[in-house]
């Protein structure tokens, strides 16, 4: 009997699932919205359902364990979430131990972003390595680090906050209390609010000032350079620090790669050493929103390889 | 017969090595300078030297293997030390197997900052922890990194640069090629440049800038102030993407903490939303100078140990 895991995507707009099989193949794939207003009751009955429903769809396979991406600090001892902004119904709620027991199953939590970088890693642009960082450019910007083919999750699965990174100290206030956040300069958000700053439209979206960029527009433009040079301060950090041979973006602001992608270059081969010295790729992903529910269904996977040894 | 190994640190200035028992305790030490005016042979002969001595010493037990520490990236695999200002005769030379073929014993080459981690963590202020990050603030800033009990060391062994973090983006210039490095900013030569730029005398070092600052000189104070808020920017960033337990920091200036050490700490306090929502040490190293001795001569124990699994 072959064997499969179920990922499940739990995000603040949509809910999606998918039965995959080992080899990484996805058999089938649920997604809908998650009716947060609805309450938790209901966001719980909706994951047990679609979970159910994968179960019912792969009856001739058997099921390794189920893996589910959040927003939020995962503490993996507890099972619970905190700290998310999109999920607070969740907060310090034991997720994991009420879904096992209206599923009968094993469930794995992990954060949101560090699910896609271990998607990424297990069939996408990180198939080939072993140690990688991701980065995902929204709303925010979130990050996943993965150590030996594992996510580096800190000691109370806080790590890899890669977006509150510091790339200028006097910079744009943040949320978190800092000034200068990555996610303050780079992410969709900061696209639009440099947009607003440079008086392109109300109401423009990232993918309005995108638009205005291919069509030539200079401060659409040097929006899109601002984005890269912050992206490449932070790039050359982690190259610094790491010394990992592959970083890579995902996200909203993808498309635009080619606008913002050599200011980010240009940044990291001035101010690390380190990129110069030792080849290091910093490349697109290639899973796209796919990669969480990905790496969300290789957990079980990777702890069922972990209990061999 | 009880086993121990030995520790060596080559540095630009001096070549110190030490046999260590398996419990780490030191059972001799030889210091000397690295005349590396005299040529690469006559260093090498010195190093070999210094390790037969020790080995007789120890003639009633069991050498392990040899460590050494050394400025410079390690390429693991060859046994070469790359890229090191302090050692020019050394760069592209075999120097393990060179020492290896002298001595007739196994040596294993590390980077000084990451032995110095190494060594806090087996029986210095990280022995309780499994992951921290130290800071040894001399004439640059070097780090190093230990995950799981290991040194992260990348994949070209050039992990762990946290000298050259960005801490300002348009800050004081790097021989590295970037601006705003934390070494730019922190270190010893940042504190007596800093002296230079307020006329604190000609010929200043930073232990005389230590000294005015205790005595209340409101300038050389501004000087620590500014050396902390330049550390809590860059232990702010490695907080928020490690989420480790333990930040360590060493060197020269550590007498001067008490000048520094609020700064940094408000810095990182302000910055880091992590540290403050998950208990976090930023703390002195406890072994001083030695600690990369101590590091050095634990890479054969813990060769041994993975040897064994």
């Amino acid at each position: 009997m072959t064997e499969y895991s179920i990922g499940v995507d739990l995000g603040g707009t949509n809910l999606r699932a998918a039965a995959v099989s080992r080899e990484g193949k996805m058999l089938g794939k649920i997604a809908g919205r998650s009716e947060l207003q609805a309450g938790r009751d209901a966001v719980l009955l909706d994951i047990v359902s679609a979970i159910k429903r994968l179960i019912e769809q792969n009856s001739d396979r058997k099921l390794v364990g189920v893996g589910m991406g959040v927003p939020g600090f995962i503490r993996f001892e507890e099972g619970i979430v905190v700290g998310s902004n999109n999920l607070p119904d969740f907060e310090d709620f034991p997720i994991r131990d009420e879904l096992e027991r209206l599923l009968g199953e094993k469930l794995i939590l992990e954060n949101d972003a560090n699910a896609a970088a271990l998607g990424e890693k297990w069939i996408g642009a990180g198939r080939d390595v072993d140690d990688l960082v991701m980065l995902t450019l929204g709303t925010g910007i979130g990050g996943g680090i993965i150590s030996h083919g594992k996510i580096l999750r800190g000691y109370l699965g806080m790590a890899g906050e890669i977006g509150h990174i510091t790339v200028m100290a006097d910079g744009n206030p943040c949320g978190c209390g800092n000034r200068g956040c990555l996610e303050k300069h780079a992410s969709a958000t900061a696209i639009v609010a440099m947009a607003k700053l440079l008086h392109l439209g109300d109401g423009i979206t990232s993918e309005g000032v995108y638009k205005l960029a291919i069509e030539g527009n200079e401060r659409a433009l040097m929006i899109f350079t601002a984005v890269g040079e912050a992206l490449g301060i932070a790039l050359a950090g982690l190259v610094n620090i790491f010394n990992y041979p592959l970083y890579l973006l995902s996200g909203g602001p993808l498309p635009a790669w080619d606008l913002f992608a050599p200011h980010m270059m240009h940044e990291v081969q001035k101010r690390s050493y380190t990129f110069r010295e030792a080849k290091t790729r910093i490349e697109k992903a290639a899973l796209g929103n796919e990669a969480g529910l990905y790496g969300a269904a290789f957990l079980p996977f990777q702890a069922q390889e972990d209990a061999k040894h």
